[in-house]
């Protein structure tokens, strides 16, 4: 099967992927004056009087936003927010089909971060939840940061929290294969995005110590001043031991590699230079920063990708569903760094001792369990906590 | 059956009327590569290239926002973005099952209008099309009038103009009944709100000469500087003999009485001078105008209201489903008066010579042929007109 042509056809002949489907059928007059008016009215004038009944008798509670403004599609770029919406039905696809979660499409005509802000703030009163999507850096910083204070439902930047709890939890497992501690091992993020911003956090949230990040001039070290203000920042906490040069001096003796960049960057001979055991996770698509095949070959012994056809599938789609079906069913205000590592420990724990190994360290993004598996441990973690 | 109780019980158990549901199932690596990356880049380009090719692979095309801040709800005031939802979603329901047309609530938290017009803008790139709702006038009249002009999509506020359509519709066949014309009765229109100014220039568009609107304060005559800007263009196009007075004075020797009011405020001796053959439409909801009985005890002939338990029930749902099919359909850049005078005639014409009579003038509102026959009406008048 050819993809590209299939797609086409698929989605031409959908015309688009979702459809909005009434629960209530409407077959006699008091069906309608039940969905309608006059019986409507009584929800609401029940949420007029008391606001949070909106969860009893609407849509909101498992419902989400998937927002974008088109300006980072895949790796397609500022594509405008028409030519996003294809991905955001698909994302909305996902949510559906695997988390059992209510998603549609806010595409936003607007590369001003104010008016996106605004937007969402102003629709909020519909949505349980906002997923940001393919909004680029910096601006969805800035973006997330300024909804997460100003909203009360949970805000979400998939591409930077759904990939750092997807690639932890696959760091947690080849940790386990090659038996070395997350709080001793040497990693090297290339790309200092979104993603490789948040990845790093979140490694660091779950107690790496040594992580240095590299981007197209090389390491991050604090003291340039030609960083931008966002690398400067994680350059003050990260590479303590201030290593400069570029990746192929950086990669030496780090044991793991994780790259959320571009095609074939690594290369084999700067493998062969990592630690013993070394774990590879190369992350860019469709093209890895290194095949699988030739990252064995130089010596690494675990390779995870974002391909589906290699083993080690890093997905956000292991992911977003049941962050979002968790931090809806217990109602949670927000989504924190503990939900977020709950989230990936619960992911990690799924794949059991006996099954895992160098080809299996992470569920498969099939996997219709895992959904409500993450739920539960996003669930736990809230009910205790945020309660 | 106690509707009150009835509708919030079905609402609470079904947590929302709406689903968005997937039409492609995700079973295999294939469906996902399809639905989502890397196969969902190729239309993601293609509207890259081309914007209007959103219509072809997306759901754009048959989706509709239903748009409202909340201002003025049902009969129950300014009830905000939350208290408003059951409503949207009722309404949404009424699109999918008469019309096939997605539907989605968009609940906005101002009462700005500049607010409402921006964030309507700003998102109209997912949606074929924009349903006003329940938005408080004036502001509905300036939000509507902008983001006609602002946008190339249809539309809509169908308080004023999906009333003044099914309103114009029965007209036309109560007028049938009583052997008279439209262009030589006396109307009096009761009430000079949103849907009480859509029905008055409605009525003139096709082709109504005497025409008195009357709001709380009496009749609506040119010259009088007490009168709002929007009451003083009115004025100017109606009245032009200058009648002045009450309901009660301006009623005498009339044809038609439109009520879009208050309960009772039609008493039986108005209706007793009225012109022979008189015809009431009292629609004030849930109360009318008039009770059905009492106006036909002082000697109306033909009575309508807004009520499924009496004959003759002017239900928006007979119109906007149909209209917006039919504009969706033939990718409209909105919706001109002579499409709505092509609904309202098309309407008017689902009830047949033969079953035509005082307690039969317009089609019932379950009746789903009536959705795509207004369709098909829009569609051959765009057809012709617009392309």
């Amino acid at each position: 099967m050819n993809i590209r042509e299939e797609a086409l056809r698929v989605h031409c002949e959908l015309e688009g992927k979702l459809s909005i489907e009434s629960k209530m059928k409407l077959n006699s007059r008091e069906d309608l004056s039940i969905a309608y008016t006059p019986g409507v009215a009584e929800p609401c004038k029940e949420i007029a009087k008391d606001k949070e009944k909106v969860y009893n008798y609407t849509m909101k509670g498992n419902t989400v936003a998937v927002v974008t403004n088109g300006t980072a599609v895949l790796g397609l770029g500022n594509i405008g927010a028409e030519a996003s919406l294809p991905v955001m039905e698909g994302k909305a696809v996902l949510f559906k089909e695997f988390g059992d979660v209510n998603a549609f499409p806010i595409c936003i005509n607007s590369e001003d971060p104010e008016d996106i802000i605004k937007t969402v703030k102003l629709i909020a009163p519909g949505f349980g939840g906002i997923n940001l999507e393919d909004i680029k850096a910096p601006e969805c910083f800035y973006i997330e940061e300024r909804l997460k204070n100003e909203l009360d439902i949970p805000v979400f930047h998939d591409d930077q929290h759904g990939t750092a709890i997807v690639c932890l939890a696959g760091i947690y497992n080849a940790l386990k294969v090659v038996e070395k501690n997350l709080n001793e091992v040497k990693i090297v993020i290339n790309g200092a995005g979104a993603a490789g911003t948040a990845i790093c956090k979140m490694l660091l949230k779950a107690g790496a110590k040594n992580i240095v990040m590299c981007d197209i001039n090389g390491a991050l070290v604090e003291g340039d001043n030609a960083l931008s203000e966002a690398h400067m920042e994680l350059a003050k906490l990260t590479n303590r031991n201030k290593e400069k040069g570029k990746l192929e001096d950086i990669i030496k003796d780090t044991d793991i590699f994780i790259g959320v960049s571009a095609a074939n960057v690594l290369k084999p001979y700067m493998v062969e230079t990592m630690a013993e055991n070394a774990i590879i996770f190369a992350m860019a698509n469709p093209n890895p920063e290194i095949m699988p095949d030739l990252a064995k070959e130089a010596g690494a012994r675990v390779v995870a990708t974002g391909r589906s056809d290699f083993p080690n599938q890093i997905n956000n789609v292991l992911v977003f569903p049941g962050i979002f079906k968790g931090a809806l069913e217990c109602r949670a205000k927000g989504i924190t760094d503990e939900m977020k590592l709950a989230a990936a420990r619960g992911l990690a724990d799924m794949v059991k001792e006996e099954d895992l190994n160098e080809e299996f360290i992470i569920p498969n993004a099939l996997n219709k369990e895992v959904a409500d598996s993450i739920a539960e441990s996003v669930r736990r973690y809230a009910d205790r906590k945020m309660k």
